[in-house]
């Protein structure tokens, strides 16, 4: 009797609630990372601009904000750090996309295509620099606290993802390490400083944080899942990607696991890069079917989903949590 | 009559006093710095620990503690935010290295040539968030607000740096602003919150805001002389690296303006890396000893110098102030 199955049949989950709940205070955010992101030096206006600019569903900032709504928080001072929670976001992704060397994101040339990996690394640090800024204005030392750790936890993360990079028998417990630390930290994070500035009960922030986190695992292994579908395509992802630079994700991680010693060295293959080609990501698409691989991350992500779901639970009734609701099942709807 | 000439003929001027001054202090500070390179990430504590236990004079936590003694601090929250001044740093030399795709630091194999440029740029992440947390911890917004400033100014002045980078005709005035973002505004940072925390009027934090920003540009413009003169390797720095990267520093710019134009031919070849041989090298040495562009550096960094030491005159005399001076002193007399 989940959330996710009590939806009327026909109707898909949308973020639509969300973004209409958190509109006007969305106008704020944006005209603080409008203004944060100028600086004398053209060049970094014009590459953070590129891909704060360029779409990306402003995912973590609205989570903070929606949050805020959830427990009526009236003040502004979520503006800024909303802003911030962006901030560390694309800097994260300018630096990724330098490790990881990638040419592409949401179909766009990367920053490091164009203006090239030193100029990413250092906007990346400007961008950093700027949320911290953001915070600090924002006055709330908690939130700094929060804020600060969860981009350790984040850079702590990605470290330890390079070191398990192209290891075809990496662990699923391990993985969920990784993307709870790149990934979820900032979801949990975004969310609880909603309850820290509007100074409620730590019951509150805990059960925030645990929304968010649930939210961004969920988030992520969706985002696993629909790289290994066919009709990736409309999901603002291309199908293939992952598989292409031999990244570890779930789906890989079970299909190996399932599969037998041929399987498995065209998997440690494909991980270590021998394999890139339509034909390989064929094979590789058939392989995850056949182990159930990503019916299973789907299931995974589903239950992540409904953790945080419950995590809202003793909210009171209303818009904000509808909302919030229906962005969990949005998330992990995705994929169909 | 400037300070720096009253000095009996014969003594040298030295770090030491300052190094004695702060040496019970620089204890807690090492501490601080010993556990915020923890991590479960064993690649985070080793490379981290590559550069920052690999020497260097830890210039700038020094200078906060120094100048915390002279506005008569008696607390303890200077030793984390020391502390999280050597984090800032660190993270920018993993970051500079990698923007110039740098071998040799302070005669030792750079850390992104061991260990590879994803990695460096993600420590660097690191360290710059542990520094927040440390900042975070010292409970003073004002300093904090101080230091994530900093840290923005140092960043757009990397990028600022970028883009004028191969250019040879870089404008004196242009490359002040450069290195006063990139070096001086830490120097001036980390002097100026020790007046914050110990909780002193305005013009005291000025002071030492123009105490460190004036030493940070008079310490830069020395390294720059040190890398034409042909007996630097003592001062560990090789001499030439400027140089065989086509760096544009003082030196260059002063011989670039003062040459004929065959002698500007041979600058525009070595900024744009046509000129690395050690027969470059000595040519290069030729032309800025007859232009005396090393020696009007010297003069410049003298300059400074003598303003850094004025700033700190209003305070009362001691083994403090004394230390201050001398170490301007002992900086700009480094390439004699």
């Amino acid at each position: 009797m989940s959330a996710t199955v009590q939806r009327l049949a026909g109707t898909q989950p949308s973020l639509d609630p969300m973004i209409h709940l958190v509109a006007e205070d969305m106008l704020r955010v944006n005209d603080a990372i409008r203004n944060r992101m100028t600086s004398e030096i053209p060049l970094i206006p014009e590459l953070a601009g590129h891909l704060i600019a360029g779409g990306g569903k402003r995912m973590r900032p609205m989570l903070t904000l929606a949050s805020a709504r959830l427990v009526g928080y009236s003040g502004s001072k979520h503006h800024g750090l909303a802003a911030a929670v962006e901030f560390i976001h694309t800097a994260t992704l300018l630096h990724d996309d330098v490790v990881d060397g990638s040419d592409l994101r949401r179909g766009k040339r990367t920053a490091n295509t164009i203006w090239g990996n030193p100029a990413s690394v250092l906007v990346g640090d400007f961008l950093f620099s700027r949320s911290f800024e953001l915070m600090v204005e924002s006055g709330s030392l908690r939130a700094l606290k929060i804020l600060s750790n969860a981009s350790a936890v984040i850079a702590e993360g990605e470290v330890n993802q390079l070191t398990a990079a192209r290891r075809v028998d990496l662990a699923e417990d391990r993985y969920l390490e990784i993307i709870n630390a790149k990934t979820a930290a900032l979801f949990a994070a975004a969310c609880r400083i909603a309850a820290v500035v509007a100074d409620r009960p730590e019951a509150e922030e805990t059960a925030l944080d645990a929304y968010g986190r649930n939210l961004g695992i969920a988030f992520q292994l969706v985002d696993d899942a629909i790289d290994y579908t066919s009709d990736a395509g409309t999901m603002g992802k291309d199908a293939g990607d992952d598989f292409r630079e031999g990244k570890m994700t779930l789906p890989v991680i079970l299909a190996y696991a399932r599969g037998d010693a041929e399987q498995r060295a065209f998997w440690k293959d494909a991980v270590e890069g021998r394999r890139d080609s339509d034909e390989d990501f064929a094979q590789a698409i058939g392989l995850v079917q056949s182990s159930h691989s990503v019916a299973d991350t789907m299931a995974r992500a589903r239950h992540y989903g409904q953790q945080a779901i419950d995590a809202i639970a003793p909210f009171p009734a209303g818009a904000a949590k509808d909302a919030m609701i229906e962005a969990v099942e949005f998330a992990v709807a995705r994929a169909y």
